[in-house]
């Protein structure tokens, strides 16, 4: 099966068992992610507090952890819900939005490697690189810098850590440490619209909770928020119009879009 | 009067008087429920802090109480603000957000119901089937599944906590107890859209601010709301421009148009 | 130079140098705020820890803080923020959304401005009034009132805290003090978005961190969200394709538009 079918297949999946995914995320994007994942026709919850996290992740498909604002009570509930996402199979999708911008996100983002074991990691270059930096105290800065680019650091992280690794941007790259996907879908405006990357984690966590296979789930998540990214930025005149266009192109994408569009390789 | 001039004539009282809406709601949809209100002419508040909530509280026309992203402290503010509507003859419309789904859930909604004596209930089939239940312990799963349907529910639930009922859903089931309402406008874009039925309880909020007769303000706001989403979703091409269009329409709703669209009864 | 080339210029460094952007704003506007300050080619980040905010503050070219949603953790990280903000000559932007409606956010809006002595303070002319008579408690509102109007208050609250005030409105008004702007773009529309006056504030903090004559700052940031407005105003047909055109017109924003339409004077 090509590429294009089995992220057709997937879609599918989604669109029909219409897949409970937890959120624990931040405000800015709450709205975004709960209409893109509508959108392609899972089920989105959001719920934080700690006396319910567990009871929600439990009859979830899949938690999306996000530290975008992250806080005290809100990382005490990340926590919980990640290890009851790991301890009942649930896949935990995390996000490290922000990673190296302060020493309160690193610390908590190896925390939440450390202890939910995410199955998926999707930032940026830089948050990747905090990441791994954070990560592996021993090696510092320099270290990654010399291992050349954020690739070859998102492919140290997602050996150490077992996860598969996202780092979104102008081409998307995928790894479990050894396989690399590339994704050249996209367009520049998605990085103008806020909570365009949150999107596409809580995207990957759809495809996440319909194939166990997250090394592809991950890329067919990805693939999908590109093409309707692309799309959706041929029609737009400024991010107002992007955010509501690429909604729309998320709800109504197809097989056959996907199959003409798609700019995907594995190696 | 007709419904639909009964319908006119709160629409202008709400566009001239502009009245104050306390919201203590989920951060997923204040920024739409804010906008809703501005659309048909009310004035949001969103405050949640205890230290302000009573006298935020006691300046306004109606309060909303939503648990869709509860906590601790959201909960000790909703009860404070709850009892001081309640104490100051201003009218409470809860919206049970994702009742049954977890038990602190249904606590907080069972707390929210006999501390402050909603006037308006408003939720879907399956949220106010599990506040039935969770209300009346002994009476568990069973004996509501042999009354046969959610609406049979919503008069019990109605008749026990002196609140009007909504059920939002393909039609809309407005009921006292005795009394059943009927609404058929709308469209199942909608419900692809996040946050449409927390904006419908802000809806009805508004008209509850207007009018005294709970029961007529929960028909007229569901009215409204169902009229503005079906005339929106005939222009929508997705979940994005649905959110859009939605705003515009209600922004725009005239007594002619409802007078035209409206598919309303009343037993 | 002009007006208009002043503010070419200043929105030309924006885009040039994209400014870190420090927001510990209200739940209800954090998407409208990014997204606006990513229009016109701004940074913008949202932290609100109390363990973080003085790291981020400190890497940031402006500090947005906004009351609209406030509780007890938020103002102790909007404290920390805005002394870490000042004690590194990092301009403090306050928006005191809904001062006057609760003793509350009279009190805290006190603190902000003793603690943090922000550069600009805009709010709309009863927000400011109520600030006035919060901050000097011997002239209570009767002494407020026979200052005849809402700018020879902001003009008092001008002098007694050092701050450039901005009143929002059909005009909106900038002083120091003594001199007096004036700006008559905009669109009685932009009233019924939620949080445009919050989008406001931060477009001025973006100006601020670019411009350290903060009068002129906040003069160009008014004039920018102005005609913005008053483009998206002649499109939309409600305030929700308001909310999407303002952010498409603030995106596309050229010198030639601000030189063609642009109403400012300054005595």
């Amino acid at each position: 099966m090509d590429s294009s079918s089995s992220i057709e297949k997937d879609l599918e999946l989604i669109k029909s068992t219409s897949p409970l995914i937890h959120n624990i995320t931040n405000y800015v994007v709450m709205n975004n992610t709960a209409n893109g994942l509508l959108a392609i026709g899972a089920s989105p919850v959001m719920a934080h507090a700690p006396e319910e996290v567990a009871e929600m992740t439990s009859i979830s498909s899949a938690l999306v952890l996000n530290i975008g604002t992250l806080e005290e009570s809100w990382v005490k509930a990340m926590l919980i819900a990640g290890r009851t996402a790991l301890s009942n199979g649930i896949p935990v999708i995390f996000d490290p939005v922000g990673a190296g911008a302060t020493s309160y996100r690193n610390e908590i983002s190896r925390k939440i490697i450390e202890e939910c074991h995410p199955s998926i990691i999707r930032g940026n270059a830089s948050e990747i690189m905090a990441l791994y930096n954070t990560n592996t105290k021993t090696k510092g800065v320099d270290s990654t810098s010399s291992s050349g680019s954020a690739l070859e650091t998102a492919k140290l992280l997602a050996k150490e850590t077992k996860s598969i690794v996202v780092i979104s941007g102008e081409t998307d790259y995928i790894t479990d440490g050894r396989k690399v996907g590339k994704i050249k879908n996209g367009s520049p405006l998605m990085a103008r619209v806020t909570g365009m990357g949150c999107t596409a984690t809580a995207i990957v966590a759809a495809f996440a909770a319909v194939n166990k296979d997250f090394f592809h789930a991950a890329m067919h998540g990805m693939a999908v928020m590109g093409i309707a990214g692309e799309r959706a930025a041929g029609k737009a005149r400024g991010n107002g119009s992007m955010q509501v266009y690429f909604l729309d192109e998320l709800y109504n994408l197809t097989g056959e879009m996907i199959k003409k569009q798609i700019q995907l390789t594995e190696e």
